[in-house]
């Protein structure tokens, strides 16, 4: 089922005051796009607006301000010059670099959104974009979009009062689009979805029946305590059977774990891509 | 009414996959936090994560990526020297200076929170910290907080699934603590609170009711859509009667609304504190 353009007006969602939201930051999508660009991919990060974005992350307005490592000039110099702090050009310039140049070789494009149903449509309509890139697409869907929303239609023309007791609301389920991007919109890409799960239980079971229905490659479980740390990569192999491949750093590492996560799936891809042609 | 500190523990909230959200990055918090600096007052900036910070919100990773206006060494320095660009420092230094001094005067203290519930309890404890400067403190509650959320008792143990049809959710009112805030937890405090609507027609009576009720200082009314350059500000007078202020700047002014808001509040609050002494 793929989203109605008729019924949605750009005008009208952004009255909206209030929304379901997640707990995400987009770290993981921000970190993974980093990898992918080392590993030689061009990203188009698709990405909900104000959340994590690569590179720049690593200077966050809260835990590591920017503004804390740039030196305000001398009174006295001729030239008004702002500095980095020299002993943080060490860490800064590699990161630096790496932002520079995915932005001047054209391999970062940033497309940001804000609701479920625009990204829904941006999803649809980079992807048909994509289609003449073949099996050398990926698509790496990390963004927690939400599995309720509520439509356009039952939604309030204004904003909800309080002070009328408890607010009742009733969302209905997102349009399930993997199926949809798996098979339609983007029928030759390797399509790798997330599953997190608060119950580690649940996590290859699920994996399993996703990539059954939704007809994909590949999903990464996770739990959410320890989604830093520990992931499951479970992926639907040729003869239609599953491969679980777990992967797991020290809580002390200072490699971050999609650092592993998109090396493996690189490999993966790279098999894929060769299996197939 | 004030919550309940027995019900409430940080490791079960971290659990949450989803909340309630709204549409606010914060930037008429973070904007106020800035004049109210230039102004003379010290700040206590209580914000939720990730949202716009004072200063560094002009550098945001999207619009104007820092990252982008630093200039990389040349290879034949002979220190590896990182710059900020020159034609950007004109606009950067003032900036910058104004964030230095704050932090180093000690007069910007970043609290930051995740939950309604966070907020209510820091917001609580803030107060009754601030007791002692009596009608010298001012409480500028520019944060959009949810109406209504879902009690801890409430709450599924595990992220809920899909595919089980529509979500049915009841969400209780948030306890209205602008009651307890404006009479026992900062009795002596110049209150300012907001109030956010669509319907233009409800703003002044809605802000009267708000100070007749809680009996706090100032109510900013705001439209949704108009916000950035319109709000009426409605103070409650010694005699009982409520005085109206609109404020308005052009659609294309380069002065932000924040910059005459805070002009005018503290103005009220100085006369405020007078008049009271």
């Amino acid at each position: 089922m793929s989203p109605d353009a008729a019924c949605w007006t750009p005008e009208r969602f952004y009255r909206e005051v209030r929304f379901l939201d997640n707990f995400s930051a987009g770290t993981r999508g921000a970190a993974s796009a980093e990898y992918f660009l080392a590993a030689g991919y061009a990203v188009i990060f698709l990405s909900r607006q104000h959340s994590q974005f690569p590179y720049t992350r690593r200077y966050s307005h809260t835990t590591n301000p920017f503004f804390d490592i740039l030196q305000e000039p001398e009174s006295s110099d001729s030239i008004q010059e702002v500095r980095v702090q020299q002993h943080q050009v060490g860490t800064l310039l590699p990161v630096l670099r790496a932002y520079h140049q995915a932005r001047q070789a054209g391999c970062l494009l940033p497309v940001p959104f804000v609701t479920v149903v625009e990204y829904l449509f941006l999803l649809r309509g980079i992807s048909e974009a994509m289609q003449p890139l073949g099996r050398h697409a990926m698509h790496y869907l990390a963004a927690a979009v939400s599995d309720f929303f509520i439509p356009l239609d039952h939604m309030s023309e204004h904003k909800i009062q309080s002070g009328d007791g408890a607010l009742h609301l009733t969302l209905e389920p997102v349009p399930k689009v993997l199926g949809s991007l798996a098979q339609e919109w983007a029928p030759a890409s390797y399509v790798i979805s997330f599953k997190l799960e608060t119950d580690h239980e649940l996590i290859v079971p699920k994996a399993e029946k996703s990539l059954e229905r939704y007809g994909h490659q590949l999903v990464i479980g996770n739990e959410l305590s320890t989604r830093k740390t520990e992931v499951t990569l479970v992926e639907r192999m040729a003869d239609g059977t599953y491969t679980t491949m777990p992967i797991r750093i020290p809580a002390d590492s200072s490699r971050e774990i999609e650092q592993d996560i998109i090396t493996r799936l690189v490999d993966r891809h790279v098999r894929w891509i060769d299996a197939t042609s």
